[in-house]
């Protein structure tokens, strides 16, 4: 590992900012415990922060000179019994933004730096408390809003993805090192690694990685919410049906007390998984506009979608329009939603339904009443179903983080060039060669290969105090 | 005390909403232990959090079902050392809004009820950890954004006031107890309380409490900052003193990293206090506007105003209509600020000062140059020494709180009907029910005299979590 690593003690707030109840201020190096000590004073008789047994708790009073500056409570972590792997103080204070800001001047002012973002666990990092992934994974799970999006980053945290690659990473060296032994007696032409059990294992692994690659159309989505575009008719109930799937999350959510969040627009959760409308101020304007502008602009709209709700008026019912409505619509996932069921008789209900079955056999039908708000869950199930989420179900690694992905796709093109270096019975220094630059790669992301560039670039964008 | 008192479990998120690197969630009541272990399992060997020494820290697992939903740590405090005086545990976890919510929905699932605003300082107050006051002062402390907001919090928190208080109630309590006395030798004529001397003691503790009244006023402008109104010609520089005086002080509060707040527009901090210039719109079109209007709306606003400057242009020199402008400001504290006397000569900068000293004898007077901000620290020093924060310098008490003020007032209205008792002569039983009527206000303050809508009012100002 080559990189520059700071020793110095550094300070930040470590939870958000605004008013409340509590706020904690983080300090992490060799000289913590002595800088608490020239602002703290404890309240029982030991009045040294450095003579206990670590992990405690010290209630006692913040100096701002002779002043009372607050009444806090400090958490000490002793090295390497800590997260960052350093000596740490976290001091409880009251959420006060006047006592925070004089706290962090006075910690200042005894030699504490202020941290810079993810610098702490940055530090964890080169103490190695975890791995490049798992400390992604920590801002990755700080950022999780669904269900899905939090077990992804918790079992990456956990360090389940960097077993995996741990895994990979150990018979791509084997191979390697099989290939470099041959060169160690270039003269003599033998092959200790047998060239079709080479070829196989190298198959073996590649197909693993595909796999890891390949879920990352679903980490993607998960990380930024399902896209998803209602596309129908004028009248056909778009924004009716819009606001059926939206209010009803609107209320869920503000029932749970203390739990408010910066609601986004548009946005819900189904089964854990965050589904996002788009050009949803469309929808809305959609009655005044001009029929076909509206539909044109949809329609562009609709190709950012993961997901297309092709919204139908069953007291309308025109299967040919439809038709051509829904050959318009580019290569997503379709679902027909066919609306105002309540307005027909058993009968046409029925009619309507063999049409539909039978014009779009391939297309998932959720028949709904959305002014009614009926069978708006079948249709959220239906929605959820459209995507494959069995990585996620099955507990398999998504991947989420666009560096992971380009670092195993850079993995996967050497292993493709040494699947061909093989069948062109390519020498071995060179196959030997590119197994290494696949391993180059593949140990970017747990950060056994890195630099200082690239551990800026990550930890950059952490928030400050984490 | 007359109130009800519920002793269930509470617990609310104690740390402010939004993305950090830590959030808190605070449990506190007689299950807190016994409901974190269902949700909670310690790393080390010892499984429970009720067989430890308390207060201590825990490493751990969050539990979802079976489930890893974060890795935390817990700090445990056994009533009745802890804030609130009952077991209390703080749940450490990583700041996201998921986990938070789902901590949040597992504790409740295990009977946990979400505190109400100012519950758990409620509860410290019930169990006899702080009094009113004292109570109250947290809320102040939390909400202080200058030094001497913080400064007064937290004598107040600290007991100062309630020491004070509870001083003046003894006096009273003995005052009282000795006219109550001669009420049951009631047939006999006897005066135990000589009343001369009762007099005297009575008008002793209304003058303490006279000046605790007074210094609301102190309080009041320090709590929502003090108003400063600029007054002056059109051109005289207003606009380029305020930005003077408002810029400089941008720098430093963006200048400390990580302490960023909501920056409230057009305040400045002066040794600690902060000063809030009103009518800052207007002042920065009067460019535009008719002058006359101008000024008649500007005098109007100042009417808010604790401390006038009225800004005069040392170039266009004009002692007459500097007079009839000063002259139309109402009773507020002025100072004249002399502006532009970098346009001057030596000799004329003479004339002036004579003119304007004879002219303005009492009045502060400050020679400046705002465009080249000269003299902007002095005028600054001015302004806060027109004010009287001798209380303030000499660690008196201070008034802040509203409820506080009134409950004094009242005090006063019968300890000065007590005097007039007295030289009335109006007989003991009386004398004895004004004194305590006297006392029954003095004790709202610190709460020996509470009721529940009172108690109510008063934490319902709270934030949740604290």
């Amino acid at each position: 590992m080559a990189f520059s690593f700071s020793t110095d003690t550094i300070c930040a707030l470590s939870t958000p900012e605004g008013y409340g109840a509590l706020s904690v201020i983080r300090i992490s190096g060799e000289s913590a415990f002595r800088i608490s000590e020239k602002i703290f004073t404890p309240a029982g008789k030991n009045k040294s922060l450095t003579d206990r047994a670590y992990p405690c708790v010290v209630f006692g009073k913040v100096m701002d000179g002779l002043q009372i500056l607050d009444e806090a409570v400090l958490t000490l972590f002793k090295a390497p019994a800590s997260f960052t792997g350093e000596d740490t103080v976290e001091f409880s204070l009251h959420g006060s933004p006047y006592i925070r800001k004089r706290v962090l001047e006075l910690l200042a002012e005894h030699g504490c730096r202020p941290a810079t973002e993810g610098e702490f666990t940055k530090r964890a990092f080169m103490h190695d408390k975890m791995d490049l992934s798992r400390a992604e994974a920590v801002a990755d799970l700080i950022h999780s809003e669904s269900e899905a999006e939090h077990k992804i980053a918790m079992r990456q945290m956990r360090g389940g993805f960097s077993e995996e690659l741990r895994e990979l990473r150990e018979k791509l060296v084997n191979f390697a090192s099989l290939v470099e032994l041959e060169l160690d007696f270039g003269e003599e032409d033998v092959e200790f690694a047998d060239r079709n059990l080479l070829k196989s294992h190298v198959q073996g692994v590649l197909k693993k990685i595909n796999s890891l690659t390949a879920s990352f159309k679903l980490g993607n989505v998960i990380k930024r919410g399902v896209p998803v575009a209602i596309i129908g008719e004028p009248n056909a109930g778009k924004s009716t049906l819009l606001n059926a799937l939206l209010n009803e999350e609107r209320a869920i959510v503000s029932d749970i007390a203390g739990t408010t969040r910066d609601t986004v627009e548009d946005e819900i959760s189904i089964r854990g998984l965050l589904f996002r409308f788009i050009d949803t101020a469309g929808i809305r304007e959609t009655q005044d506009t001009i029929e076909n502008m509206g539909i044109e602009r949809a329609l562009e709209k609709a190709k950012q979608a993961e997901v297309v709700l092709l919204l139908a008026d069953a007291s309308r019912w025109n299967p040919v329009e439809l038709q051509s409505l829904f050959e318009r619509i580019g290569n997503q996932s379709v679902i027909l939603v066919i609306n105002k069921t309540d307005l027909l008789t058993v009968e046409q209900q029925m009619t309507i339904q063999q049409e539909a079955e039978s014009r779009f056999n391939d297309v998932p039908i959720v028949y709904i009443s959305a002014s009614l708000k009926k069978e708006i869950d079948l249709l959220k199930n239906t929605l959820f179903e459209s995507l494959d989420t069995s990585a996620l179900q099955n507990n398999q690694t998504v991947i989420t983080n666009l560096r992971h992905y380009e670092a195993l796709k850079r993995t996967e093109e050497y292993l493709t060039k040494v699947l061909a270096d093989i069948d062109m019975h390519i020498s071995g220094d060179f196959l030997a060669m590119d197994i290494r630059q696949a391993l180059f790669h593949l140990g970017e992301i747990t950060g056994e290969i890195t630099t200082d560039d690239l551990l800026g670039n990550i930890f950059s964008k952490f928030c400050i105090g984490k």
